[in-house]
């Protein structure tokens, strides 16, 4: 087995603003060229994409995939002052 | 203890339009009027908002909750097609 693939940081989608069928892309492929896991990474209003990428793949392309949900809040550092923004960890595995 | 305080099922708080903080009140009210678990769930553009509403609860008020996260997909009928939203259920448990 090639070394990258056992490595989880390898294997991450980070969900911004592309259409959702493009990060369903990218994870479908990143299994079928052989990874156990794929984590899908949203923050603030991409949460929700996250979601629909992770049932997407689940229910359309690969129907036996186990999934664990990481919710976390994450500081925004603007110009001069601080804000929080929630965060999602998708991690799909085989 | 009262009986409505082992049913799940009573401890749901449903994300819709309102501000979050709303939300974030009723979660709190709960575990103060002594639940021990208590449901957020949510469809579609609401999911960010159910995520935010758990982690200002847990970071803010109360810090030693664990969670669980469901995801699924629910079928909307409109007319005459149907179509499919994603859901979101984060239970807070003592």
């Amino acid at each position: 087995m090639p070394e990258n693939l056992e490595r989880n940081d390898e294997n991450v989608v980070y969900v911004g603003k592309k259409p959702t069928m493009n990060y369903v892309l990218a994870v479908v492929t990143q299994f079928n060229n052989g990874a156990r896991n794929v984590v899908i990474k949203a923050r603030g209003k991409s949460i929700n994409k996250a979601v629909d990428i992770a049932e997407i793949v689940r229910n359309r392309f690969l129907n036996d995939l186990k999934y664990e949900v990481t919710l976390g809040t994450e500081k925004i550092k603007s110009e001069d002052r601080e804000s929080n923004v929630s965060s999602i960890e998708i991690l799909l595995k085989r």
